[in-house]
């Protein structure tokens, strides 16, 4: 379990300890929350550990038995993920998730993948690393997962689209002169879903739901001409795939990510023991909208679709350049309405390189990661 | 083709329009409506033909080329059904669809089934001729084809519920006094289907949506404490499956009655021809309710549920004895609020038999006939 102390990994281990008869937890990795790593060793008793943050360990063993064996650093995370399992669950937010991530696709049966970011820069190293070594690669993320269960469903040359629905996040119903006051706190209280930071601001700005086109496109490699996003408010259908004599079948589920990572574990078979509401079992009236999403209000994600379409270092450069744009949001140190301007500054000054290795995906990011820090000193502070 | 003059049949000849290359009609037969099935007669080109009603004979021979076979009356339409067949299209309305299905279960490959009522008063007899004969039965219903179409997406045991939807029918946001008053006209406007006179009438009474729990419960052996009904008034979401992790796959299409029919006819292939709109594919949003049924709203629902859970001759009684009302307050000799009594009345007064022949269901759909005829005539007049 990568990631085990984020707010996925925290799930997923809620999601295990309803099925222990079922799964052993063999190894949990932090990048430096010790405190609840240490709690969550207590309940699950892994055989090891990972922190990625050394400075860490010292405090770390002092809280757990000495029968536990400690991985630490960058090194020790990639040795942590040399460990031969049947699952490996990646929840490591943000690029960070892409090395480990290519050498558990080589040491696990089944790799569940929570993280966007590795399939949105290196899609076609991690389809090609799954291949090669023949590790079933799921989708956690709940529209990706939607799909993929209903893809499963039908024979590809039935379909004629596939649709992916975004809540618009928390401030869908704002106006520009509201946007620009906008602060983080009303940014990150998304209506529907309980998430980390930057995928919230990622949420209001629709990038994120860039990232899953590209998630869906990587995935199942359909055409980016036939993937369709839905605005649907209430988060309730996270995809649907409609079919070539006009029949739609959609996925719903509430929104709650132990759903669809209950449905990674048990995969191929479907064994519900998280308690759930159910859909449209109440005793009220639900009310579902679906409608298209309104581009101009979304510049972000225009940009990034574009810079889906363009291929190459694009994508590495552009979320890169959000991790630094949103962070520096979340620090109050630039406006919402800033974040549009300074990513199409770095994207439309980075050069279009092809990309192969990984070591050309890290070139890319840190060029990016700089290049975004540099014009945010200069601009905007 | 059977009841190919109604609107089903209408429906079902404009699919196979569009597959010319596919199908080709071997027959059409229509109850009394001549003018319309010499018509089709000259656009679809089949090799026989069935008029029911023995008087149109001479009329119709004079339409139609001489090389079309004519069968006629009831030994007709029993002979016609006789032909073997790849697809035998039941679209014939009310229980005089039965026995022409019977014989078409012995002779085609496979029966694609419009016809409710068949299914809701000797559904045992049905089923049982078409394993007899190993013949494919398909659903033509929106639900319940909506349903067959998901059923098959899944392992049985994954299920929890399934769920069928209903419109509400054009009386939903009635009051009770409104509905003491309203007029025929008023109840056939349904809001999303065009459909023959009594189902609409049954649609505003919830006792076609009754029809359709039966249906369900016959075509996939699912127990009725298993199927909900869910209002949506939109009549885009058809069916729903409910998984036991939380999952719910949902089917939608337009309320168009050639989507169900194309799916029936190209199965198991999916070859969609007719040009659609499609789902939420539309600039503007889309708004879609989902909610409760209001049983005190709808007590014929209940008496229907109720009759499907006592079973034998309770369906074929009250099947009957709504068809008749129905017809009454078309002809509007009763109020729209005197069905639920009637139908009560004849329910209530039938006792309770045993029904395993055509033979025994035929004398209890006469039974009820009379039983609810006297009682309007008594009563209401």
């Amino acid at each position: 379990m990568f990631g085990s102390t984020g707010s996925v990994g925290a799930n997923a281990l809620d999601v295990l300890g309803e099925h222990k008869k079922d799964f052993r937890v063999q190894g949990l990795c932090t990048c430096r929350n010790v405190g609840k790593l240490a709690q969550q060793v207590s309940r699950f008793k892994p055989q090891s550990v990972c922190v990625v943050d050394e400075t860490k360990v010292t405090r770390l063993r002092g809280m757990i038995p000495n029968t536990v064996r400690i991985f630490s650093g960058r090194s020790g995370l990639l040795e942590f993920a040399a460990q031969n399992a049947d699952i490996a669950f990646m929840a490591i937010s943000g690029i960070a998730c892409l090395e480990p991530l290519l050498v558990s696709l080589q040491f696990s049966r089944c790799v569940a993948l929570a993280n966007k970011e590795s399939l949105v820069v290196a899609g076609k190293l991690v389809r090609r690393q799954a291949k090669l070594h023949n590790t079933l690669l799921l989708p956690v993320d709940s529209e990706i997962n939607a799909l993929f269960q209903l893809l499963k469903t039908v024979k590809k040359d039935e379909i004629n689209r596939v649709h992916i629905t975004a809540s618009g996040g928390a401030l869908y119903a704002c106006t520009p002169a509201q946007l620009r006051k906008v602060k983080a706190k009303q940014v990150l209280a998304h209506p529907t879903w309980r998430m980390g930071r930057r995928i919230t601001v990622d949420s209001a700005t629709l990038v994120n739901k860039g990232f899953e086109v590209i998630e869906t496109h990587e995935f199942f490699d359909i055409d980016y001409d036939r993937i369709n996003i839905i605005v649907h408010r209430e988060s309730l259908m996270h995809a649907a795939i409609e079919l070539n004599d006009g029949t739609f079948f959609s996925c719903f589920y509430e929104p709650d990510m132990r759903i669809p990572i209950e449905y990674a574990f048990c995969y191929p078979r479907r064994n519900g023991k998280i308690r759930k509401k159910g859909i449209f079992n109440g005793k009220k009236v639900q009310n579902c909208t679906f409608g298209p999403v309104d581009f101009k209000k979304f510049p972000l994600l225009k940009l990034v679709l574009a810079a889906a379409k363009k291929g190459d270092n694009a994508l590495t450069v552009l979320n890169a350049s959000d991790e630094v744009a949103v962070d520096s949001f979340l620090k109050e140190r630039i406006a919402f309405t800033d974040l549009y301007p300074i990513l199409e500054y770095v994207y439309t000054h980075s050069p279009h390189r092809k990309i192969s290795t990984l070591d050309e995906v890290i070139y890319w990011d840190t060029w990016a990661r700089n290049k975004t820090k540099e014009y945010i000193e200069k601009k905007c502070c």
